[in-house]
């Protein structure tokens, strides 16, 4: 089983519209609703390719509670926290025209009581009662506006100290805390890193957070493919060719792809390849949290890793 | 007792944000949710002003539940009549530096069964077993995307059958319908009344929907006042003047005025004093649902009805 902690769930919401003009009114033509936060996305990703896996959501209001009812209708087990407060929505609204526009809303205030009881259904997925093996632990998104960076450092600490790989695929001080904390991978991407580290050069930025106590870290660079730093050694794989479509949830489909790999114990190259097939695999869908199942096994085979000395 | 009809209830939201620009990722700073569909706005202001109300509301899905919970916390009485799928939500983004953008989804598609449990919950307000005496019923908004503009019609006739006194703040085809099902009072805004009846003139479109068989129809026409037209009679009412804010909502407010007055007897120039008075005392307000009840009561004195043969 792995488990997967979204800090913060969301309504995603997409308007489609004739014309996006700012200052008017707009008739929505067409709504779709689904339930969102990049930790949703890997959890989906991973129960299409089989495997069993346990959400934890913090959850709140009537959108917490569509997002509880949602899960349960795509068939994936979860652990419903509840939070004061009303559970975030985005709205992306688009046309033919241009680009989307989205809109996010900062979450519900969490209070530290709830924290605790995260804290505790993470404990729960780890300990003798779960009803599966937990063989992965997945930090995936933003912290609602105004947590604690170091609400993750129980997670981790509690899972690492389980003997099971915690892939961190946080943000900000929340990512320097799960470094800080021992996380086995931290997975920002490359702009994630520099802005959580201050340091501008990938490389002195996964040096800061494997200095700090992580493990491994995998650095997703979009079109420039995918990179796992050690202290002594950078993987690289490259990203697959001529792909395009939508690149959203490119980057939970990759976190996917890295955590199925690396629970199934696949060396580092092999974790990056299919990192790199199952975001290639998404951007062919055209929504989040799926992945072309076919495309990411032939993409698997043709890609090549290169191994270079730091 | 005043018993309003929403047809088409949303959740309406706004979000504050930096700037406004299309084709970008913006961060909301502040989200403000309130129930809204013009109905609950006049069922609030009649609500503030002491008034017994009870509002009837197709809700449905997570959004529906909001409403509910928010019209409960708000004290108003409603019947909620459950509808499959979710409660439409309007979103508007506001910014400093220019007007509003709004997005309207079209709302829930509501079958013939739900429609039969509004006629019921009108009925029942109507008979002996309410907890009060409906002395009127306002119909008040918007229809869901694809329901017949008749679904009107049976509140109109049961009511009017009730001697109990009927406004009609529809527009388009159900406005017309409420017309020939004999409303007592057609209550348009000048555009709604041009687009329904297909007739630019003021006096040819309320001239049309008396024919059909409204006893009276009331234009709202923003900064040139509110008239009455009857067979053979036009009163106008200038709007107050010097009055800046937020209009949003001054039309509503302006609908619960005039049925306030109405329902304890006003003739005809007194109630759209009174209208004109609380409309103004809207846009004191910063949103929608409320009135400066000291202002609508030093407006109501001050406004003087000019009577003019047709």
């Amino acid at each position: 089983m792995i488990v997967v902690v979204t800090p913060n769930p969301a309504v995603d919401v997409t308007y489609r519209v004739d014309e996006q003009r700012v200052g008017t009114t707009q008739r929505v033509r067409n709504v779709d609703r689904r339930p969102g936060g990049k930790g949703l996305n890997v959890a989906r990703v991973l129960h299409a390719e089989g495997v069993r896996t346990h959400s934890v959501l913090p959850l709140g209001g009537a959108a917490g509670a569509w997002v509880a009812d949602a899960v349960a209708a795509l068939g994936l087990d979860a652990t419903t926290v509840p939070v004061p407060g009303e559970t975030r929505t985005t709205v992306t609204v688009v046309d033919d025209l241009t680009h989307p526009t989205m809109f996010g809303e900062p979450g519900p205030s969490v209070p530290p009581g709830s924290w605790s009881h995260v804290d505790g259904a993470v404990r729960a997925a780890l300990g003798p009662t779960a009803p599966d093996e937990t063989v992965a632990l997945v930090l995936s998104g933003s912290l609602p506006v105004g947590a604690e960076p170091t609400v993750v450092v129980p997670w981790v600490t509690d899972a690492v100290a389980a003997g099971v790989l915690v892939v961190a695929d946080l943000s900000g001080p929340s990512l320097l805390a799960a470094a800080d904390a021992g996380a086995t991978v931290c997975k920002p991407n490359r702009e994630e890193l520099a802005e959580a580290t201050g340091l501008p050069d990938e490389r002195d930025g996964a040096l800061d957070l494997l200095r700090r106590g992580a493990g491994l870290v995998v650095v997703s660079r979009g079109a420039d493919g995918i990179a796992a730093h050690a202290l002594d050694d950078v993987v690289e794989v490259p990203a697959v060719p001529g792909v395009t479509g939508n690149p959203t949830g490119a980057g939970d489909a990759a976190t996917a792809g890295l955590v199925l790999a690396l629970s199934r114990g696949a060396d580092t190259a092999l974790a990056l390849r299919t990192a790199a097939a199952f975001g290639a695999a998404a951007v062919l869908r055209p929504v989040a949290g799926e992945i072309d199942h076919d495309a990411a096994h032939r993409f698997l085979s043709a890609l090549d890793p290169t191994r270079s000395p730091a």
